[in-house]
This record gives C-alpha cells, sequence and structure tokens, in this order.
C-alpha cells in the first residue's frame, strides 16, 4: 500500500460525537480508543460502556498524549485509533455473486475525492444489495474513517477493492461476461429501457467531470438519468443511489422489466 | 421569522475554498465578499474574478473586520456575507404544478437536521423536477449556507416553503386531492407497486427515526425502500434521490406504470 493512502487510512477519529458514531456504526473499525485519565465523568459514560460492551480497547491518557495522537488539541479528551482498512481482491469481490446466486451486481467509482461521498456511495451499496465494490488505487479517496463514518458500518459488509488500473478492471469483467455501464452526464441511455437483470457493473464518475473518456469509452454502453432541473448534474452519491435502486427495482420479483 | 432562524440564515461563510464554490454554485444567494485589503495576490484573484464577473459587491477589510464577520480567525483573508434565503408561501408552491402543466410533485421534509443532507435533498429534487419542497419551521434545520452549497444553486430554482406544522400541512395537501406518501423504513409498500403518476407530496423523516408517528398516520400511504443489505436504513437524501427518481421513472413518456 502506498504511503499516502496508508497516512490516510490509519488517520485518527476524535470528539465525543464522531467517536460514539463511529462505536455505534463500525466498532470492529477501531483499533483502540483512548480517554483523557482525568476525564471519566459522565459525558464519557456513554462512550465507555459502548466501547467495552463491543470489544474495543480503552485506554487512558494525558491531554498532551491525546493532542500528539489527534493532532489537534481539540480532542474534547477522546481519540479513536482507527484500524487500517482492510481492502477485498477482485477475485474475492467475482466470487460474491456465485456464493449469493444472483446476476452479478458490482459498482466500481472512478477517482471520488470526497470521504464523505465515498461513504455515502457504500451505504447506499449495501442498503441496494451490491455484492463489491471497486476503487482506484490512486488518485481517488479509500475508505478513511470519514468514509467510514458515513458509510454508517457499510464498510464490513460491502466488500471493496482497489485496483490500479479501473479500464483494466472493465476488461476483466466484461471477458468474465459482466455487462459493464457506464454513467454519462448526457448522452446515456434512460436506466430503465436497460435490461438490468444481466450481470453488471455499473461504473460511476468523481466529483467533477465524471468519467473519464477512456473509462467511458471501454464500457459497454452508457446510462444517464434524466435531468428535469437547472442544475446539470446529481452528486455522485445521489446518481448511484438512484441507479442502483432502479436495479433492485427490476431485480424485485414481480417487477416488470422493460 | 424567528430569531434562530435569522442569526443561522445570514451565517458568514469564510475560508478560500468555500466562498470560491459558493460563488460558482450560487452567486446570486450573496450580498457581498469581503476580503483582506492587503491581500489581494493570486490565490484571491480567481474568487475576485469570479464575484465580479456574477455582479457580487467586493468589499476590502482588515484582518480584524474580517474575524469580527468570520466569528473566527480563520478566514483566510475572504469571508462572504450570505443573503437572508427568501422563502416561498405554500400558497406559492401549489401554484407551480398548474404552471407546469404537470401532475403535483412535492417533498416535505420533517425534521432534517444536517444542513448537508438537506442540501442534497434540494439537488436531488432540482434534477428531478419537484415543484416545491415544504419544511417544518421549527427543530429542523432551514436553508443555511451549508445547506446552500451543498445544494450547488438548487435552492435558486426550486422553491422551498417553511411551515409551522406539518401535519396541517399534509391536510391541506389532501384537500387539493394531492395524495400524500410517507416514507418508512419497513412495513410500507415497494414504491414500483405503487402509481406515482398522480399528483403526490413525498413526505421523508428526519435523520434519527424517520416520520414520526401522527406524521406518519396523517400520510394517505407508507412507501419503504426494500433494504437487501445488513444496514436498516438509507441516508434521508439517498431515499429522497431514489424514490424522486420512481417518480421520474414512471411519469416519463414511454416507461411502464405499474
Amino acid at each position: 500500500m502506498e504511503a499516502s493512502a496508508l497516512s490516510q487510512d490509519a488517520a485518527p477519529l476524535f470528539g465525543r460525537n464522531p467517536v460514539l458514531e463511529l462505536l455505534r456504526a463500525a466498532a470492529r473499525s477501531v483499533d483502540e480508543v483512548a480517554i483523557l485519565a482525568e476525564g471519566r465523568g459522565p459525558a464519557l459514560q456513554e462512550l465507555l460502556t459502548l466501547a467495552r460492551g463491543r470489544g474495543v480497547k480503552v485506554s487512558y491518557r494525558t491531554r498532551d498524549q491525546l493532542t500528539a495522537m489527534a493532532g489537534t488539541p481539540h480532542h474534547q479528551g477522546v481519540v479513536a485509533r482507527v484500524a487500517e482498512t482492510t481492502y477485498a481482491t477482485l477475485d474475492d469481490i467475482l466470487a460474491v455473486p456465485a456464493e449469493r446466486r444472483e446476476p452479478a451486481f458490482f459498482l466500481a467509482l472512478d477517482r471520488i475525492q470526497d470521504p464523505r461521498n465515498l461513504g455515502a456511495v457504500l451505504r447506499s451499496a449495501d442498503a441496494a444489495g451490491v455484492h463489491g465494490v471497486v476503487l482506484p488505487k490512486h488518485q481517488a479517496v479509500g475508505i478513511t474513517p470519514a468514509a467510514a463514518k458515513t458509510a454508517m458500518g457499510a464498510v464490513e459488509h460491502v466488500p471493496v477493492a482497489r485496483e490500479t488500473n479501473i479500464v483494466q478492471v472493465i476488461e476483466t469483467l466484461k471477458k468474465e461476461s459482466i455487462w459493464v455501464m457506464g454513467t454519462a452526464a448526457k448522452g446515456g441511455q434512460d436506466p430503465w429501457s436497460v435490461d438490468l437483470t444481466i450481470p453488471l457493473c455499473l461504473v460511476l464518475g468523481g466529483e467533477g467531470d465524471g468519467l473519464r473518456p477512456l473509462v467511458a469509452r471501454t464500457c459497454d454502453l452508457l446510462l444517464t438519468l434524466p435531468m428535469r432541473g437547472k442544475i446539470g448534474s446529481l452528486n455522485v452519491s445521489a446518481a448511484a443511489t438512484a441507479l442502483c435502486y432502479e436495479v433492485v427495482r427490476q431485480r424485485t420479483a414481480g417487477a416488470k422489466t422493460p
């Protein structure tokens, strides 16, 4: 793993509410909760109970030690060390559809920058029953604590792989008879006019410019959600959610396929 | 307007990138950009050009004046005064469907707390062609600068009304022959099994507990997006996006209605 990703993944999370939320949502991703030794007041009681109940190691530190861990004095007496995320491999992910006896349902995310957007995509992916998510290793955010928090625990349930080259991933998926459907702000097909019950991978672009041209060209087809308003685009997690639920609709027994 | 809402709406936005993004997305909501008098370097040049190009007033201040405006010294030499949001009335919103010659398509949001969630809902609402959004006046976030920023300008396009009593709003809508469809984490109908081409208002709950019981009981029916994963709920803006696009799908010429 490259150094920049390592430092991102291992970043501490601090502050009473953020750590509390992290423990509620994704306790397994917490290595240790460090608490101000002289600060065992009622404000931290719920947090301590929760950490212990979920088997998270708790240690007591001085204010200076916490400041060093958090990299800021604004830690409110509590810092969580977040585990380095364990990523799945592409092969792990490719095995999931057969295990679940479902047609493949993957997401590939090309260069998302904002960890909250990534977390939001992962939460919706879990809700829609996505089998796995592929991220690029470079020039894209990984599963940082902020992403894990927004994902509300989905990082523990949806396997995420990081691959160097998204175009090669697309070629691999196509060889596995998986239809790769990119997204475009305009010019693509209405998602409801395309059969989404077949094995597929949806490919979404980053926040700025959508899919890179080479990535878009490598896809089998492009989907476009109609824009009925004045703003030309949806947030990437909103687009992912709308498309994933169109897949769910088409795959739900009794729903009409197009 | 009550004092708390006033102070929220009039909150300043500061920092180079936040102000730059606000100018790009929602320049009309900016009353004034104040810049450090001795700070007219290249870092602020793009911001200045953008503000002038969009007709936003620019003034020059001392560092202390900017700190007083921002309420913090971390303003990076630029503070934007954001206009108080002008809310629509319920009557304004009720007039929109006839103007557009479309069956009514409204959203009502019960007690959203996070301005980014509200902004994300508004951005998706614009994209889906929603006619208007109703928020509660109390115990809910209004259109703060953070909401406006996440909405990427949608607050300029989607009329938003604030009403004291959401239950009364629902009763009013029902008298106007608008179907009021609440959302529930479980127990409601699949959205694709319900006719969403009729005049309707979708009602979504806040981040924590969904709709309050009285609000849910007042709705004509409840919709539930199926959850295929391990996490029991979608983020409120994700749920809004998935449901709004199911409305778009059903209303798109040529798409099959259920």
